[in-house]
């Protein structure tokens, strides 16, 4: 552990990031920015995408000046080398997603056998719906009974026996046919994966274009497959996101309470830690030992599956993960996976944190592993939490730090909700979007990047789309660094443009709509396809953007790339390692458009980021014969 | 193109091999060993597995000397990134066989339905004993019936329904017990990819034993269940392969015929080339424009699968493949994937050759592509051997270069086979060992790698072995070499140890068995659990091993770790990038026998590499109560 002295304020825009760093540098508990800062500087190889390990001829790597090698021991050139690399990314992206959508299908199936004591479905309403997307016959059965028929016709989409995901057939017509003619239509669920895989082994498939395409065949198993899967068993089992008042910022920890933290994607472990905080027993042995309850936060996304569905308040984003656990004030952290960096086992040996994993995909060096099965989760969830409490005696009041107070934010827009706000259809905002009132909708969504400052790409580049009147959806990070900065509240709609805000305080709603976890951006494909149906066009045709200000992660990518190939235009606020293939980058943002309707760009400053989508939605507006404004 | 000149007898054992690199470079093709060379020195992080572009954060790189960061920004040490970095290894090789596997049952389904007119089903009784393994109701099915009911319940293999994959249950049930305590026992061929790309995303699995032990239950998925579909498959469609005579090395390229090369691994398209190369209509065609004849031959894996089942010739391995487009002699040269170079099309531009990729998911520069999909693929075949019969004319006899005479060999060693030679039973050979003329049995496999002396891994190691009384089994680019030196003649048995040479010439076979191509290798694993179940031991118990002298691709990374995981001790001629974590090397070589009852080793020396598999095997015979020579 180094003393990592910096101005705190450089790193993150956030009031609680800042002080809490100031403590950690106290505390000598080294975080991902001095870590980040001794990475530096980055291999231009490996960040320009071309080096290649794909087999053990090399590794190897092409000259981007042209004076050194410009194929590697194979032959591959640099568009090759640059193309396979980024496919792996999307397929460990798309594998991430939709793996995690298995596990809530396994537990659906678990349910209907009666196998899953803590797990109960918790929206027939929505069970039935999607039991009619996938054809099957509801009349006379039982919940049990269509969960069991459903769980097996979901566990058809991750088969290799259809030549298309049933779960797509829900994006337009439009797409459809073009997804057909490109000869990207996903499979299934894990053949994409593993076709990737396959194709970038040494000697498969060296035509850049043809990889760039199955790089979007295997995002859409995620998007339209795998994430959507996990987003819809999660409301069937856990019930459907209504708004809901929550909590922001590590304000919402309690210096007088036993605080437990569920950290990681799947709600599957965090839902039975949510029921078995509230058992009585464990809130009298709490009080026992002197606390004045049992408070459960969550961070990253299942934080977010937690606030969407029942108002648990969040504690923060990707990059206040270690941070947390510098405020000596939680007595266990509870992981599953993803984004759980391997740093924090070694951080919460500064303070008593008890730090546990849970899934049998997941160990981290430092913690306890207690794997949870639906079988017995929710006895594990109680054994948990009562150990979480037992360690409220250890607490070093010496060593706590909560210097900030919570910020109050609405969560819960689920595609559900935000109909109903409207009263049952689109077609008030459609009509809003006609009127010019709303311009158009943005998807903010992605992680936080210590090469990014911490919250600022999300926050500055919503702030300047709800100024002009563009509707902002976010989720996952960002929709936890909006909220920090007090946009998810009815009142920021002061800070929207006359037309967004009017609409909003018609409604009541916030500027900024929080749809929730990273598998939750299969809402926004939903919502899209619902009001491009509305309309008659395909998506393409919507004025609608994407933007990943901060993303970090291999399933951003995956999720950037099923937004682009469902016909979102996306801007991406960090550079993919893809610069070594100006063929790559030109495909990517800029071919594209031809074969898919729609292109990547990528923009670091949010102020320009946000030029580039208004532009965009202008010009969308006034293709669908709108009235468009000049954006400059 | 750049002048490359090299004592080429330091690149390559082989005769033809170091004629046609002075061709090459008298022509200025560029060849892998230019390549290769320009590359030097590697990247040292890159070679010892240190270096990670998992996540947006990095890339990151671990400094082996202690000197820099230990850890990526995430907060991954050495051991995690080795882990994650090997596993996508695994998850590639596993991913590419299996794919393979699934396009033989898709060829399957297709016969089924009567909509694959170039295919039928070659083994009626290898179909039924398949069924068998599948507990399919047999009785009164027609085959056609029968294979629909096959590719139903394979496909199910791929799926995600299973607790276990059903070809996994023709493993000895010692170590279907150890890999269930384990908890190694692959699911589904893709899941485990799949697991594995989600496993090795940031932030999920960062436990490096618990990563190696997924790419555990990641590589049975291929040797038990994608390979081991190959190659059933195959047989069923093609015939099971019986020892039949053929020829190898550039020579088998004939000066007065139309010389067409398929290249690649799924005989799915070579097969129906073979049917066209014999059409009258197109060996008329060919008389016409002055040629004796069509002279199919092949290359790499593609091309074991003709030889094995058809005895057609072999021009050559790995390393060979655009040195046979150099001779100038090739009309035409016909790829479907996996180890295709992707300089091969430049290759060709120096000559008249033309070459014609066939798989939707493999294209390569320079190519025509053409594909091949069962309904059509005999109408293509035809066509394409029509176009190379009408490119002979275009051959300019000046650059033709046909300097060596064929080698003969004998290929054809199935498991079927081998029984049969022994008269049915396995029981002859299990004597043969008893009674200490045959000391064990090693699987010499892999490709080639311009790290080691062209096919002096292979056969230096094959006659190391041989010379000891130890038989050899071999597929792929190592049973090329092999055969190449003359080693898969019954007249090789002079060159074998007394009893080995004793056994030989009584059964009238070489010392040395084809046993055909990659995917093959699952012929040894069905071979080597045969043996296990007569003698009523675990296969670790037998006095196997495996060797990968001259490995390069991530298929062998997985079939190595199916080998070890199957209780096959396995010896490697190149370091696989994983010597940065101290801790990944001590448990694939140390740790692994106490989990698994094998390990690795690495040893480039093949006289060494023989030392140590000599001793393992007395070592294995000694604990089996058998007589046991001291090795030195």
């Amino acid at each position: 552990m180094s003393q990592f002295k910096k101005d705190f304020s450089k790193l993150t825009t956030t009031k609680d990031g800042q002080l809490l760093l100031e403590k950690a540098a106290h505390d000598q508990v080294e975080t991902v920015w001095e870590r980040f800062e001794a990475q530096q500087p980055h291999c231009g190889f490996c960040e320009m995408g071309l080096s290649c390990r794909i087999c053990a001829m090399g590794p190897c790597r092409i000259d981007p000046f042209g004076e050194g090698p410009s194929r590697g021991a194979c032959g591959a050139d640099a568009d090759i080398i640059v193309a396979r690399n980024l496919g792996r990314m999307v397929a460990a992206g798309a594998a991430a997603h939709s793996d995690h959508g298995r596990d809530l299908v396994e537990v659906l199936a678990k349910v209907a056998q009666g196998k899953a004591p803590g797990y109960k479905i918790g929206s027939p309403e929505k069970l039935r719906t999607l039991a009619g997307v996938y054809g099957l016959e509801i009349e006379g059965k039982s919940d049990t009974e269509l969960a069991a028929d459903l769980a097996h016709a979901m566990e058809e989409e991750y088969g290799t026996r259809q030549e298309r995901l049933t779960m797509v057939n829900r994006a337009p017509d439009p797409r459809l046919e073009l997804w057909e003619k490109l000869g990207v239509m996903p499979r299934g669920v894990d053949r994409e994966t593993s076709e990737m895989m396959h194709r970038t082994h040494m000697g498969v498939d060296n035509d850049w274009v043809r990889l760039c395409l199955h790089g979007v065949r295997n995002a859409l198993s995620d998007g339209w497959g795998g994430s959507l899967i996990a987003t819809e068993v999660s409301d069937i089992l856990f019930g459907v996101p209504k708004p809901t008042k929550s909590q922001v910022n590590l304000g919402v920890l309690k210096e007088d309470q036993v605080n437990i933290i569920v950290h990681g994607h799947n709600p599957v472990v965090s839902e039975t830690i949510t029921l078995a905080a509230s058992d009585p027993d464990l809130l009298a042995l709490a009080e026992q030992k002197g606390a004045k309850g049992i408070n459960l936060v969550g961070l990253c996304c299942t934080g977010n599956e937690l606030l969407m569905r029942h108002g648990i308040p969040m504690a923060g984003n990707h990059l206040m993960s270690e941070l947390t656990l510098v405020t000596g004030a939680v007595e266990m952290m509870i992981v599953d996976y993803q984004c759980i960096m391997p740093s924090l086992g070694s951080v919460a040996t500064c303070y008593h944190t008890k730090m546990i994993s849970t899934s049998d995909k997941a160990g981290f060096p430092q913690m306890e592993h207690r794997e949870f099965h639906p079988e017995i989760a929710l006895d594990l969830a109680r054994e948990l939490v009562k150990e979480a409490v037992e360690n409220y005696e250890l607490r070093n009041p010496d060593k706590v730090y909560l210097p900030v107070e919570p910020v109050e934010m609405y969560g819960g827009f689920s595609v559900e909700a935000i109909l109903e706000a409207l009263g049952g259809t689109p077609t008030p905002l459609i009509e809003a979007i006609k009127a010019g009132k709303i311009r158009g909708a943005v998807g903010v969504v992605g992680c936080n990047n210590p090469k990014i400052k911490h919250d600022l790409g999300h926050v500055e580049l919503t702030k300047r789309l709800i100024e002009n009147d563009i509707l902002v959806l976010d989720t996952g990070c960002a929709a936890v660094a909006n909220a920090k900065a007090g946009l998810k509240l009815p009142e920021a709609a002061e800070l929207a443009g006359p037309g967004l805000k009017e609409i909003c305080q018609a409604l009541g709603i916030p500027p900024v709509l929080h749809v929730g976890s990273c598998v939750d951006n299969s809402r926004i494909l939903v919502l899209a396809g619902a009001l491009a149906d509305a309309l008659g066009v395909d998506i393409s045709a919507l004025p609608l953007a994407g933007a990943a200000p901060e993303w970090y992660s291999e399933k951003a990518v995956s999720i950037g790339v099923y937004f682009v190939a469902s016909g979102v235009y996306t801007v991406l606020g960090v550079m993919p390692p893809i610069t070594g293939s100006m063929n790559v980058v030109g495909l990517l943002t800029k071919g594209l458009d031809d074969v898919i309707g729609a292109t990547f760009d990528v923009e670091p400053d949010p102020d320009k980021a946000a030029l580039l989508i208004r532009a965009h939605i202008e010009k969308k507006r006034k293709e669908l014969g709108l009235d468009a404004r000049e954006v400059k």
